[in-house]
């Protein structure tokens, strides 16, 4: 094979790949990581790129225009290098760090904990612990074997009564030489499980805390904590996007490409593994440690994105019935799946409850703290889907349901994620339609993103532009040029293209519209059936609790008004932003919530929507703006 | 660097190797082992072959004569190739299939087990078992995760009430195929460990049994049992020389080769690890099985064989104060140390108690089964070290004494190991001084072996050719030409060369009877001492046990007639041959067993016999025939 120079601008980076390599590979193998919505199958045309030279094989056009092509623009996934080429990868086609965990970055230092209270009720006893020990050197007449003698002392510091004392083989290898150049002085790590603590580390003896890892895989974004686990304080924390992206943006897309050849499985499990190894050497580079301090990990996910991360072919998720391979795993030294951690450190994943209901699900419930009192609360965690979670001490009852990508921006035209450039909230004059927005980052608008959209759905009802069924009313006596009719749509211009930062207005249509009604109507669809199932009635439900990124940024009141979230007074509502990483930071501090954890997962009971005709009867109802049944939407003018 | 050839005959097998290879690593590399008596230091002579044609480079001739160097004669550790070259490796360099375990394979189809007994005493509850389990497919209703819908099953065959069954990654990776293609009818191998159960392997549906290997590490050599362990049966064995003896022929020489360089360690542990591999795959290709069909395996070896089979360096084995890394490790998984087995199979492997006490030590204590009633029971393994437990129900306590390698043919001018053309059996006429013999394999004597060279002391004696201190005695009234001086020493013909396999004569000299005299003391004050510490007269001993491949064929006539063995009744000796493999094979097939033995680990006490003077004056008092104190030796007519 030949190979080809590939440059990339703006960075002037410039990679060798082989010939007949995508672009899209060649980017990621230069770092540069562009979106993708479909897999690479050249249908969503997220991946965009502008050929500057060269004359690569393009195998397919997709959703581009005679124009865009006319001035170079070509999928990336779709086009193949048969010699050097100089290629522009637009701000537009770029996977980019995601703001909210960008702004938490920013911040610096230790960070503001919002889950003291839990922690304080759990009380500190982490999953791993380090301990100096001292030992006396062996003599002719005291001669225990070195790992009898360190493994006495050990059981006297840890009273370790009734748990014993284990040393796998990795660090027995090291015993020998570690406990005689540290002169029988040491420091020892290790982790602790229901029957037994292990050892694994020995080094030269110091007063360093040991640390752990706080793990949110989700579809979207990774989020990585460095804990302090001899105080539970959060020392440091990153987040970026899921490298898996580039295999599509949902799970579905995931599972199809992990399993549609041989060796897929095993590029998007190290995809993740990949993702998580980059911010934990990012984390430990500014705090000036090294793998082997982290002692311990906990990892929450979706079902899908456990067994991704794991390694379990994911197939079965996605077919009828819907069978998941396991709901939990027991605890996996950190080098069987290779993390950046001490090697014989233990990874715990939190275990899921079904197919659509996962770990990340049971370690937000777990911060609801809803399983432990009598009130009944609702947990909702909303994004591609919406996982919903009722109940109380007595009883606990989830679903989920599909709520499609809109509200993470996609199959929205002009849909994006919460990221710098996108509109995340809207105003709409009702009598002129004049518009005013609020862009993350303050700079030109190029998209609009789940907050954004939940916001223009309730304004542009408001002013009469849609009707309740999101029909647009083109003849609004406002007669505003902003309400217009194209050759495929109508649609409403929320920002013209001179104050935008791409060079077409930025709409949205009456397609957007009817996707938005159809997302929001899964979530109030799944909510209520729960609420039937169980005979519960809303006003039986003390507090209603918001999770997720999207979740942070939620407008109640247009929630309410466009009929995605009850009709409950404001104060019951909660956000508490990404649960999944707090719930697995209080596990990797508490032994008592990792087996809160556990139990959670088999006390949930999973209700699968798609038996008998509850969901399908109340997402036909849900269709409308709020909804058919107003009676529902007491606060809400019609 | 440039190719050599080497061609090795009488095989015309040749080799290419890298300029600068020694001879001996060609021939390993060839498939052909030669002996090593001293680590390739070019210092034993052990190694010699015939150069034929060529002219590799010669760094050392270290024992051979002129008329050896003459005749092309070199060592193969100190002759290095820098073009091709033609090689001889003459019968006597090589190591061979060792007579004992060949007789045993020999035998074929099922083998005669003495350790019935035991078994019956323990009853069968083997390391690993196998069920066959039907499971239910899965429903929109009954949408149990895979792992959950089997362990559910598992648990309720297993009755597992109180302990757990778990599954680890790697088969979790193959379960939700292994279940779909079975149609949801599997065979599931399980192991179990004392808090829970494993699942080590998922296959389609069948009622074959699962087996187990029971491996008997010794320094010299390798066996490995193949054991049903439904029932307990042994189906098939096979042994062979630990192909770690090309980097020396004792524990230390080996230990000084792990340590002497980086990688030795790695390499001496690759060296047994594949004898067992080799011996498995003799046996599954015999049996038509195949690894995965291996659910558990016991090891047992010494202290060093141990950790150079787990890889820990054992350095400081040899250092005073003779410190272990370690008495046991908990059960290892196959894959970790490359065992042919099913890789999540576990691995258990004998505790020590010291340095020089080892798992073999332990195992065969337990077949003893010494440590359950309330006789005294004496149980000695002669090797090159003699170790040896003394006690009963209520306590035992243990020593290790070196004996040097004699009894195993090592610094004996003609001695060699148990195998074809090897006089075990010597026969002197007091007057005449004629000798028969009887050799291994009833083929031409070549050397002498343990066994003959105990019976050539004891008939020497008899028949007055030596006095008690073991010196010739010259004068001798037969005037026999056997009997005659040469440069170096004195000697006694015991074959003469047109008797011979070789074209020389075969002696034993003055040198090799006090080596001898040296090797038995040290066995018998072993004994002697550890008698004395706990106060224990002879005669309050029930049962003298010897095991070792040595003690198979050791006569206890003329064991005693040379001060080897204690002067009792020849009733209360009992030879139980290989006694570590065969409790390696009762702990496989018993749960009890293996606490057992992990007991007895923890209750013999170590005598540490390089501390005080009772050793020393006791081996000094010894090196006689049969020992200073007659009186303690009243059956021998001196």
């Amino acid at each position: 094979m030949a190979a080809c120079q590939v440059k990339f601008m703006p960075e002037s980076r410039t990679i060798e790949v082989e010939e007949g390599t995508s672009l899209v590979k060649a980017a990621s193998q230069a770092g540069i990581y562009i979106k993708s919505g479909c897999g690479a199958k050249g249908s969503c045309g997220a991946c965009r790129v502008i050929v500057l030279s060269g004359e690569p094989e393009v195998r397919g056009t997709g959703k581009l225009t005679p124009e865009d092509i006319a001035r170079g623009v070509r999928l990336s996934c779709q086009t193949f290098v048969h010699g050097d080429v100089t290629v522009e990868v637009p701000p537009e086609s770029r996977l980019q760090e995601h703001q909210v965990l960008m702004e938490d970055v920013q911040k610096g230092g230790l960070l503001q904990e919002t889950e003291q209270d839990l922690l304080d009720k759990f009380s500190l006893h982490p999953l791993a612990t380090k301990v100096r020990v001292k030992l006396s050197e062996p003599t002719l007449t005291e001669n225990a074997s070195d790992w009898a003698r360190l493994q006495l002392e050990l059981r006297r510091i840890l009273a370790a009564g009734v748990k014993g004392v284990d040393i796998p083989l990795s660090v027995l290898q090291t015993l020998p030489e570690a406990l005689r150049q540290a002169q029988w002085d040491v420091a020892v790590t290790l982790t602790e499980g229901e029957d037994k603590y292990t050892v694994v580390r020995v080094e030269k003896g110091n007063d360093r805390p040991p640390y752990g890892l706080a793990i949110d895989i989700g579809t979207t974004t990774v989020v990585v904590y460095l804990v302090d686990l001899s105080n539970g304080r959060v020392i440091d924390k990153q987040g970026t996007y899921n490298k898996q992206a580039k295999f599509g943006d949902d799970v579905i897309s995931r599972i199809v490409y992990a399993v549609d050849a041989p060796g897929n499985l095993q590029e998007i499990q190290r995809a993740v593994i990949d993702t998580i190894n980059g911010l934990t050497e990012q984390i430990l580079s500014r705090q000036k440690l090294e793998p082997a301090d982290l002692g311990a990990a906990v990892v929450a996910g979706n079902t899908t994105m456990t067994q991704l991360f794991l390694g379990v072919d994911p197939r079965y998720v996605r077919l009828e019935p819907y069978i998941p391979t396991m709901n939990g795993v027991p605890p996996l030294k950190a080098q069987e799946i290779g993390l950046k951690m001490v090697s014989e450190g233990l990874v715990h994943c939190f275990p899921s409850v079904a197919s659509y209901v996962g770990g990340d699900i049971v370690s937000g419930t777990m911060v609801t703290d809803m399983a432990n009192g009598e009130e009944i609360v609702l947990f909702i965690d909303i994004g591609t889907n919406g996982e919903i979670v009722l109940g109380n001490q007595d009883w606990l009852v989830s679903c989920a349901c599909s709520a499609g990508p809109c509200f993470e921006g996609g199959g929205i035209l002009f849909g994006m994620r919460a990221m710098p450039g996108a509109i995340e909230r809207v105003y709409i004059d009702p009598d002129s339609l004049d518009v005013s927005f609020k862009v993350i980052g303050r700079i030109l608008p190029v998209g609009i993103c789940g907050s954004g959209l939940v916001d223009a759905l309730a304004k542009l009802r408001e002013a009469g532009i849609i009707d309740r069924a999101g029909n647009f009313q083109m003849e609004h006596p406002s007669h505003s040029e902003r309400l217009r009719l194209t050759p495929d749509d109508k649609e409403f211009v929320l920002a013209w293209a001179h104050q935008a930062g791409g060079d077409k207005d930025v709409v949205i249509t009456e397609n957007d519209v009817k996707n938005l009604i159809r997302a929001k109507g899964a979530i109030y669809a799944g909510i209520r059936s729960l609420l039937t199932m169980v005979a519960v009635d809303v006003d039986m439900i003390s507090r209603i609790v918001i999770a997720g990124g999207f979740g942070n940024y939620l407008n109640v009141h247009d929630s309410v008004e466009i009929g995605l979230l009850p009709d409950v007074p404001a104060e019951r509502y909660e956000f508490i932003g990404n649960s999944s990483v707090k719930g697995a930071r209080l596990a990797l501090l508490s032994q008592n919530a990792w087996h809160e954890a556990a139990e959670l997962g088999k006390k949930m009971t999973y209700i699968e929507l798609s038996v008998g005709t509850t969901f399908m009867d109340e997402f036909v109802s849900a269709l409308f703006l709020p909804h058919t049944d107003l009676s529902l939407f007491p606060s809400v003018v019609s």
